[in-house]
């Protein structure tokens, strides 16, 4: 019943403040013997780091990790691995005034209400800067599943969608957006510059495909693969809504455009589509998993907003730190990191019933 | 690690096979001294019950649960509850052919992959029949949340949608798709009747609304309660979308129109607005939770379409069982459910870390 | 968090008072394709069953096992397996004592300080009886071993131990006392009656051994091995002590007359000695798990004790119901089922990491 | 299904090896607003610490503990909190020997059948230095449990044992033995200086009292108050068996000598006897809760033993590292600390269900 404890069979608890010494990660259940260094991991934490350019925050991190544990002679022991990121760059002044009052959109008033009083400083545990533990521990996932392959994009940014016909995954890592598709990516340069300048901030929806997983995997009912891998996401910070193969748009079809009929293959049946996302029942079925992830624009904004404070009093808040203009060209790695921890943990889950 | 476990403090495990001798849940964590009797959680089933109209599928079960443990004198006693449902409408001559064949779009393929073989009859465990045992398990957990108000309705069949402005919640009750706008109600007649006639079938989008839900529930990080909606929700046979508030709409607006600002109240803050669907941070925010479910239009359809066997061979399949030509009518009770469940559980966790 | 769920990969929870209508189980998690049916559990629960022989208690239960899901074709379907045993023989009048006054070394005080009231009759879910779906559990869990055999005896009752010197394995099933020391069979038999007929009770040793466990089982740290059998027999009624291999012994011998020196061997190592019960650093190491479970006499006396009632005022209770003058003769097939599904839960978790 | 988190409500995941830069334990499900600092949590590690007498091993490691997070102006957040003990004196030279051979009695050869490799320098994770880690998340529980009150002592070292007439609880930090009595205390001396002098090593008894636990704590069947116990006490290494209350004792009591009679009394029952050692049914009864823990004599001696190499082949081994003569003088604390958490989880269970 941890509420920071994610995974049945391959399981991670991720610790620390935005604004505390360090973060850090706990993998727990991981298999022995698989090659592993800090260099594995550090690119997926780059990827997702703050300050890379100025359509993110820009709070400078280089969020290196380090191994603590469960690690011999470069292999996993399969004992704890624990990962630790130093924080370094906080700036615990930019955040007097959100002491006080609550940021709208955030979780601060939630916190209070829960625990009655919170670490205010750059939202604290609720602050995306967690997610950077979940990039580490997702990055030793990926190293439990090396027959799948996950790749996530951007599909859009403040409903500027990219075009499925110009997509090419190459494109992904040339731009600051993940953006599959160049053109896109030219108007996105704009579109972003302009909101940053405004103290605007935009909402984005966030593509993956998760290739190479088998047949089977996934546990019905109740450790369903796309019941997990939508909690997973929905977790994230500021996300709003999770689709699996043809998601909300399946909600318009009829039953015989929406069918993937099968015939026969080579390494069992080849589907003819794949309007389920590659899971049914619960249960991949060897196609391609897919999925969308939409992200509400930050609330961190620069234009003033009513509000309360603690003791219950109106007030304004303008926050006037260093913010994402779109949090959702972020989330990208952040959403690959936990679509490989819910796989790591759904292969290890197949293997102990079936073997 | 229990694959048909769900839940943390208040957890229920589900069990039996659509064409087994009966179905059930046995229910652990409840509270004691909480007054129930079968009469409580009938009425739940009778609004999830197949054959209840010419809309629905044609299985005739009369869906009486019965209690056999962990109630005394008329409460609850703390031990688990079990609910059995006995299966009386099994036809098990209707499905001789997907003994052999795969029906598209379910799980028949999946399951067989995952496990080698399966029990084919009405879709074994994989049937919607399972979700009976779930509605009995929430009508249990509704007892736990007097405090909070559940209500779900179909929002569009279809891609045919209601319009808000005719929304009156008592119309729900009063038509055979749990349809809150009158006028949308009698549309769907037809459109559904024609479906079911042209052996087709149409998806749907459910839409909750729970109110009443304190401030302080859910437990950051991954008992997220807007993660383990989003599992409760995804985990129901047929859905391939989860929503909160805005949902993907959200990832289309600006911060400033998205942001919920806050004004003194009575009881804590008056919101400007409820963009967020009630849950901020992954806790509640003490607004209504509002959520949005797709459910993709059901496989079991009336023409042939291509699929393997169990040998890996070409073959066509056609079902000649009684299906819904609409699934997501029933899915709104089995949603209403799956949110009573886990705000029950979160009501207790709440209570087990901050009292 | 499940208060009455056991097990990780291998669940079960089990359900039902001793008055209820029924008692069962749902295992989950079991492999698909094992072959099982009823009569396979059945010779289990009769070897636990109440009202066998004089020596026991004189409640007349047929328990038998039904299999209500989970199965197909007589194979597991890996599915929930749910199992129902119905109670027929329930004496609601003999409790109505009870029902008022606490009585002394049972939960009856324990359950009303926890929830508040409780089901008297019978003990309700603290009842003994509840074991009948542990063994039933057991039964399904041993049939995920074969490669392991579990021995089950009693080794000692009321301080009077049998001789090792005597132990033969096939004895066990050839006396009321599961004995396997002819010698002491005989002595127990008079020791037993007498205290039955003074109406007092006898507390005994139960010894267990479970050979053919490869090395590698168990999950340290906090899924030991033997921290996780040790919790399997606490929890079972009237337990109070448990020891693996010289457990107490161990406390007063020199470190070189505890070591288990190897040799090289066949299969692995041959150990030269096994004070380790079988178990090093929580995992199996191959060599037979020996253990030692203490059971006190029952409080289930016909003389009179001391107590208050639930008003809090002094009073006298004096039980006139069926109760067995001594609890560990029937322990000793509970003992067995609960190795049996720790066993079966850690094979399950041993393929989980390492495959 | 971790296997390094313990816990339901107040859980704990530990990580770091012996030879590692350091260990740690991440705390989670702690309640809000405790006050807390690393001097509360010091005393504990220091109490526990190697080097600290001749009596037992002579590691000198300071044992640092820091909070890293979770803790935010003195209390406690409600979010995990990351407590982390760098290592400062490994010695790895010491164990060149060890990495070739298995040393009998630890959990060397169990470590390579199940990992297939293992860190061995000084015993990696199976090494007690882990147990550091444990003493400081139960520093922490106990902070959540200010009502009750956890006494733990060694009873007896290698068969000789204290006089229960002498029992001083001021005696037990007044010597190096953890001991109560101070006769027993000035014969371990010589006790325990002589097996050091002389390269053997011995086992112990630990007792432990928890008093001001209120009845009701505890969660039948499955999360029993004293199973849970004795799997925390059973999961320390080098222990072999766990007693609660009158343990293996109460077998050879008759049940008109065991039960715990009641009287009215002032808050609660009055009771005549503690037999059960404070649990009933698996849940607390108000009674001081008493458990015994049997520590086996420690394998690494200084005599050489037969064993293998990983290659099979025979070979002799002699530990030449730095050695515990009595590793159950230590176990003292840890066995609280064990206790500490258990109890903990079970505050918070019982909050949970019951409010």
């Amino acid at each position: 019943m941890s509420y920071n404890t994610f995974g049945h069979a391959f399981r991670f608890t991720t610790w620390g403040e935005s604004h505390g010494p360090a973060i850090g990660a706990v993998v727990d259940g991981c298999p022995p013997g698989i090659a592993i260094t800090e260099s594995d991991l550090q690119p997926f934490l780059d990827q997702r780091r703050p300050g890379t350019s100025r359509f993110t925050t820009q709070r400078q991190e280089p969020d290196q990790v380090r191994i603590l544990s469960g690690v011999f002679e470069g292999r996993t022991t399969g004992t704890p691995i624990s990962l630790m990121i130093d924080n370094v760059d906080q700036r615990s002044k930019d955040y007097s005034d959100v002491a006080k009052a609550y940021r709208p959109g955030h979780a601060d008033y939630a916190y209070d209400a829960k625990y009655g009083f919170r670490d205010y400083r750059g939202g604290g545990r609720s602050s995306a800067r967690e997610t950077a533990s979940r990039v580490a521990a997702g990055a030793v996932a990926r190293l439990v599943i090396p027959e799948v392959t996950i790749t996530a994009w951007v599909e859009a940014i403040g409903g500027d969608a990219i075009d499925p016909a110009n997509f090419d995954a190459d494109e992904i890592a040339r731009n600051p957006f993940f953006c599959p598709d160049p053109v896109a990516a030219a108007r996105w340069e704009t579109l972003v510059d302009s909101a940053r300048k405004a103290g605007s901030s935009l909402g984005a929806v966030i593509g993956c495909a998760a290739t190479g997983v088998p047949a089977g995997w996934g546990a019905p009912l109740y450790a369903k693969l796309d019941a997990e891998l939508a909690a997973a996401c929905m977790g994230i910070n500021a996300v709003k809504g999770v689709e699996i193969g043809d998601g909300f748009t399946a909600a318009t079809l009829r039953g015989e455009d929406n069918a993937d009929a099968m015939r026969p293959g080579e390494n069992g049946p080849a589907f003819l589509a794949n309007h389920a996302g590659g899971i049914a029942g619960g249960i991949a079925t060897g196609q391609p998993i897919t999925l969308r992830v939409a992200f509400k624009p930050t609330a961190s904004i620069l234009t003033p907003v009513e509000t309360i404070d603690r003791s219950g009093a109106a007030t304004e808040i303008m926050t006037k730190g260093r913010h994402d203009p779109c949090v959702g060209i972020r989330g990208a790695p952040v959403v690959a990191a936990m679509v490989a921890l819910v796989l790591a943990d759904h292969k290890l889950l197949h293997r102990a019933q079936v073997g």
